[in-house]
């Protein structure tokens, strides 16, 4: 089980009022590819994955939530101080009546979350590479949106985030070589 | 940020290896009205609810997560030492062709988690039905999974799930009563 | 069965042709809070809910789909008169690729309608609480919708429909409490 | 707007409590081709479609309501007789989980219900063209469910609703030729 | 099976770089009525289809490949020189964020692809309609299309794949009366 | 553009007409891993991915087409002389009152195929890793696959597919690490 405790994990700052930003950033709070994804994944395949691994998705799974916490923040700070008409003028117009100045889990075209993005085979080589995947592609998610941002404050934030699902996807190329090699042992006997 | 400890909320027994139970109980884990959906509907609703039901969000959102791992638990349980074809005999032969012995977010009829089963309108009163709502259709689907249930030690976990889910629909309805009042004090000055 | 009369429940008015408020509207047209779901939920609640709400929701149901013919009513007219090239600059470019002219049951970010938006427990009181989040939710979005509105004359039949919902909403309360007092009696005894 | 008469279009007889049938008969209730999905569709056209087929949508998507009122009473029958085990021994164990026993719209392998299975295009002979295949699949599901069903007393209910179909079939196959007509006269002047 | 050579059913040209366009063909890439949708529904019919139809939906299934990959090759000549600034203003910054410059099969307003859009009865006649339909859909998408499109080059191929869909609709009526004298005659004797 | 030439890339047996294992075959059909979500997924990287991917794309993308066609081969044989009853007492009634004795894109549990199982980011490496896992899950499929069947000949067709699989994976591991020294070159001049 989880326990709360109210700080983040690495401090979120945004330069101004921009819900044009936050449609982007949104991507990564409920996109294919984004922090809900990521968590829902690790955690899920824990049950089935063999032991030497499960600490580390354990771990992951738990830090992936924090980045949620981290997106989530970042989206409402981007949007808290708009009025109706300017997230209307900001293309949010259509999340607007559907959920006022609220979050949800969607991605930046509005599109409801949904597991089909991610899966969990209870293989564990096949298990590894779907999670190498889905770090590499949270890295990219996170360059793109860099690439379009006009918020060298939200950035660095960002550059955190996107630093971790290298490091993420370094600690899963480990993982599955660790496995291989318990494999070809269990072969050689 | 959550902090992650090694134990359950509540101890998970189970009397005897029984898919057919766990085809069921998978309902809690990635249904309609399961905690995966419970925990993410109060965690997002926590940024624009008003202040002073923000800690409710968060401590029932945060115990919601500690549910679905009692119930991963139970389910892992309940199919750890089945062969597939046993797996197959108790009508989990789909789930194991597309997810092996591995868990997934997907209702008891193998329909896959999708986040249009919960909402966020931005309006405290709207939010809070909706929670309310919630727990009691969770309390439902404990009721149903009890009734077709063979397993007694199963079944007392289950209870301990549907209580609190009764005690949470309480606390959302003191909410409610609390924010309307707050609502009526603004009209009144 | 039905009978159909052609005449609206409520006169619509729209002050010009509006394509962008149009895609505004479409929310209560397909949305998950919309008309389309509210009728299809309460008309589908009938067959098992105690035989004192019966008529309650069918009233109520068939009372939706006359606010649905009223949106759609409303859609066309701020709609009909649009060029395409109109529509394209209004923001309706992808609606008109995929359905011409024509309604489609999608909400506001163009999203198809899914009865994933909507549950059916058969538990009385969990469906009645099911029905007021929903009466909560749709007099959110009238009231999003509004604040975005810039047509005062499709205001007046707004303000009209979310009247009804809260009228609605009001309704279902009275009948969550006379289930509840009839279950207390039949405990008693 | 529609009134509703407590009354079927058409009786509705059911041998026996059988809720294995009533498990292939919700196809039609929320099925790709089932009665919801054919009302939705033709009451949405109205809007686009030339005048002289206006009634003719109007009509036939109302009697879809009737349709839909037939099955849902037809699975209410096949069911409520039943109890929880009986409903896990016929199959239907992963439905009572999630519902109860109340109906849902979804299809006989229990997918919920998507518009995506309807299509409007506002362009007269792709939307004839659509409700006439829409007809002949509804045709043929009945007459798939049919060749399934072991109540002989519950076929007489789906032949009238097949045979229905054939004719909303012809009455389609009419109007496209008369649209086809129209379209020729404006191009000849 | 397959075998694949470099060149293009038809040549396509674009005037200029033209993200906004690009958003608008996508619809023929991933949409409802688009070429993959098509290339599915007709290569997957063939299974039950009489004899003499299935080479019919061998040859069209697999014309419609081709045509998939011609809507491929524009949608990338509209969009390989843009910038990630200038794809954001043009509407695309949110399918920038998720695919960065790659194409995705979803549909102009964002929403990925179902095979919900298409149906298999294994009904000839059904079948059949089902194929004219997609056929009469597809042709007003491509019309819809080039009523929005700023680029006459594009439109030089879209006419002629519109062109492409009614052979394609024609050659389904004449199988469908031709399965029909087929049925006839076995009725005869 | 493709040219179809009628045969198989490898012949297809089954023993015998078995309904209940072409339940299970259909997860390689329109599954979260299956034949036809590799095929797309791999013909639409083509556009953005580094020159000397792209021939290897093209290549994969066009045998899983066959692929997919071997499968629907080896479902249709296993079920084209089963009646009505036999399909129903398979499990596959609420397959035949949807579809017929017609195929269709789903998976083993008649969850219908969608987009959402593959991304594209437009990124090499990510979309390389995509790949790797993708042919990782499929590989396991085929193994689960081949644990629950009880037909030796098909299972040499399985096989040969699944083997397939891994030569795969080897090529886009290769494709991974050539891709990566070209970036390395890149940024060390």
């Amino acid at each position: 089980m989880w326990y709360y405790e109210k700080k983040l994990q690495y401090p979120v700052r945004v330069s101004t009022c921009n819900p044009k930003l936050a449609r982007f950033l949104i991507e990564q709070y409920g996109g294919a590819d984004g922090e809900l994804a990521a968590a829902l994944r690790y955690l899920n395949q824990r049950y089935t994955i063999p032991d030497r691994v499960i600490g580390l998705l354990n771990d992951i799974g738990t830090e992936e939530f924090a980045h949620l916490e981290m997106i989530a923040t970042m989206v409402y700070k981007l949007t808290k101080d708009a009025t109706p008409i300017q997230l209307k003028e900001a293309g949010l117009g259509s999340h607007y009546v559907n959920h006022g100045k609220s979050l949800y889990y969607e991605n930046a075209g509005g599109e409801s979350f949904t597991v089909a993005y991610i899966q969990s085979k209870g293989d564990p080589i096949a298990d590894l590479y779907e999670d190498i995947a889905a770090e590499e592609k949270a890295r990219s998610t996170y360059q793109w949106i860099i690439n379009v941002s006009d918020d060298p404050a939200l950035n660095d934030s960002l550059g955190f985030l996107r630093e971790r699902e290298i490091v993420h996807s370094q600690r899963f190329r480990e993982a599955v070589e660790l496995i291989k090699e318990e494999q070809g042992q269990k072969k050689a006997y």
